[in-house]
């Protein structure tokens, strides 16, 4: 065995396998989530193999941690989405590629694509996440990018961020600058500030994206409060580009029974604006039950009906037929999610 | 080294990287082939650095498992394919991305992307697998996508699987439905049963896929008897769409050397259909020596030979010149495997 | 514990994940390097984020080594380049993605997708690599490819390596042949061999490619020497296809200055050729910075402008502007490089 070890290092040292390597500790990690989902719009229906159905989308990632030493540590994350329905990955580390410098005391300063700052009320203040038939994306317009040709409503691209370090008394935030480097809508700037103490979590979220003349603007308040017997949910977004504009609010709960969680969601919509197509208003009431068969692992269900009015054509899954203005869709799905 | 691990988790608990996760067990597995391949196919003929020539194609993969209690377990599977002489990745995870549930005594009930159970006969009852030039996919049509615009011949999305367990006296099986989901060809239902025990393994699967009006339908009965000092192997395909058909024969044989095997196969094909081009034989010898370094790490060679008659106008592979109806392919290949 | 290990076994057994797989020791290896970059061309700037500018481009990796008993060894490498200022990935494994069999005193055979011999004089004997505002190959015409259609400035595909052992009084080596296998410029034929002996590093490569009727030759000399308090570089390059062809120099030194370097270094291009466009000569003189937070993450800053006269048109960075041609670029390069 020692034999083997120095045989290995002696062509470790050969260069064979190129440049030195310090010790790594790269975590691997991800989800697949698969479901079925039986869905409608108007009068249109279908049954299929969807993903991502609870909390998270399916992804798979790499990171790690250094501690550098006197309070430093820098640390790395990148992850890629998966459709395991088909196997395709999409768009590179684009869920989140990042380098990151931080202390206990001074936060964290975190480069590259990363989530904004407006993304966390929608997907923290919601008992579904943004996810599945019962997430709260479903009738936010233009997710995962924003009104007109913004890209910003989730994440952004060249991007440095600022997040305050705990033990400010619960205070928590995050701040970003984003550079458009000339794709339309790519810029941003903007600010997430936070109180968690016990069972309260409340934040606020304000960030804008140049889109042409325009500024693309969200603003968002939310919070989650846990009484122990429910968690409680609520979120008021608003978001505008020109004289188009939306608002949302959503107040969610959450029932822990035994090793699993009620959920339910009522959420509602109503967008504005100077162009055709642009008026409407849409209700979402979601409820589901998910099953944990273990802290990586849970089965889960939900039912979603999302009643569209005038040019709203909202649909509860990528896989529901296409919306259809002023016409309800529903939504049925079952599925299980492992992380790892 | 105690502070140290006493400020990382400090950082992570401040959510420098984001949602806790538990401890994971990700294995990293693949394997790298490359060979050198002279092939002809009519009077061309060409030299190529190619992969993929010894019972696997090149590939690059990431699963694991999750022991949930009460005999019951998860896990996962996410499979890329891999060109090393060139480095093209293909398809995301497309050779496997899946979600498994599963007991001791129930089976295994598996979501997503995955072979169909028509894939296995071709590729066990075959001493040289699918891959090389000797491979027992090389004569038949439209491998792995199928006859027409069938594309399940070797895997479907959109899947649900379930495996039986082991445990019932040797019988072994698989079934699977896949959902079409708007894609030509793409849906699938079948099944395979088999019957191992010591050095006897038989099975028989039967698929089918709707092609428009048409179904695609596979029959397929074979199997392996080890006998010590050789290993044969035997097996018939039938695949059909419509009017169109081809029905393979193989026998073959493994023959343990020292720390290698030589093996050897012969094949036969007989395609028959309305179209222009369809009718045509084709008959296939290969023999090979492989010499295991290790368990991991193997030396192959072959040499395959294809007589094609009338419109067949196979070739040994990828990189063999274009196929001429009617005239023999051939080729040498030698190469190297190394699974991780 | 014992039960669990047992039933995941059990179920291992059961084939629910496929064919047994030896241990593994699968090392994930890559850097994230990320920057903030001002630079101009002309009378035209810009700021942007920008990766890649310490000594090595952002990238992610998987390798590892099995020791074969009797001095014998395999291994295999592959390695995708990664934006993390976008998230997108580029052109699957294709940094390097390559199988080796190895032992101490043969040396090493390595097969697939690697750099070639021309490639390492340009990026091992310049203070800043091949990468950065200072990188060496930024006035060097057709960089990662090579004048007109050749493609193997930096790698080829389709490659067989042979690299001399260590032991050999100081002497090594590094042999490849590339097959083009149709593409046009792809071939490549070629050498290096060096001698490290102590503070001293001298290497002479040379390589060529078929382009049409033409060959691509590159002949590149040069070396490094440690004094200790300073370490200095130089290396001369020349490169034709046909008429065309350009020479390169450059010399530099960097300077250990506590946890850190200084870096500076100074290089001339000259390009001639029949082609309208082609005369014309470049001088780039690089100063930077870099502080080694840890061996693995450092903190850099570096300075470079490029004087243009005649036709040449460098820029600094991929981010700069366009290049005019006989007008100066320059640039400011702030950064964080993290190896894991």
């Amino acid at each position: 065995m020692r034999q083997q070890l120095k045989l290995l290092l002696a062509l470790a040292a050969m260069g064979a396998f190129g440049a030195a390597q310090g010790q790594s500790s790269v975590t691997v990690f991800g989800s697949i989530d698969l479901n079925f989902t039986y869905s409608k719009a108007g009068h249109a229906s279908t049954k299929a193999m969807d993903q991502g159905g609870y909390l998270l989308p399916s992804r798979l990632g790499f990171r790690g941690m250094e501690d550098l030493g006197g309070g430093l540590a820098a640390g790395f994350w990148l992850e890629t989405a998966v459709l395991p329905d088909t196997g395709v990955t999409q768009g590179g580390f684009g869920r989140r590629s990042t380098v990151s410098l931080m202390t206990k005391d001074l936060g964290e300063l975190r480069l590259g694509r990363d989530y904004t700052p407006t993304f966390w009320n929608v997907s923290s203040f919601s008992p579904f996440g943004t996810v599945g038939v019962g997430g709260s994306s479903n009738i936010v317009e233009g997710w995962p990018l924003g009104l007109g040709r913004a890209r910003t409503q989730a994440r952004a691209s060249n991007s440095a961020g600022y997040f305050l370090p705990r033990g400010l008394g619960g205070l928590y935030g995050q701040f970003m600058f984003a550079a458009a480097e000339g794709v339309q809508g790519a810029g941003y700037r903007g600010g997430r500030l936070g109180y968690e103490s016990g069972p309260l979590n409340v934040a606020a979220a304000y960030g804008q994206t140049a889109v042409g003349v325009d500024d693309y603007r969200t603003v968002t308040v939310g919070g989650s409060y846990d009484f122990g017997v429910v968690k409680a949910y609520a979120n008021h977004l608003r978001h505008r580009l020109g004289r188009e504009r939306q608002t949302n609010a959503l107040i969610g709960a959450s029932v822990p029974v035994g090793a699993g969680q009620i959920r339910v969601s009522f959420a509602r919509s109503e967008r504005s604006g100077p162009g055709p197509g642009t008026g409407g208003t849409a209700r979402q009431f979601a409820i589901g039950y998910a099953h944990n068969l273990s802290k990586r692992t849970t089965l889960y269900s939900a039912y979603s009906r999302i009643n569209n009015r005038g040019n709203a054509a909202y649909v509860v899954a990528d896989s529901s037929p296409a919306g259809v203005a002023g016409r309800r869709s529903s939504g049925l799905q079952l599925g299980v999610n492992h992380a790892f």
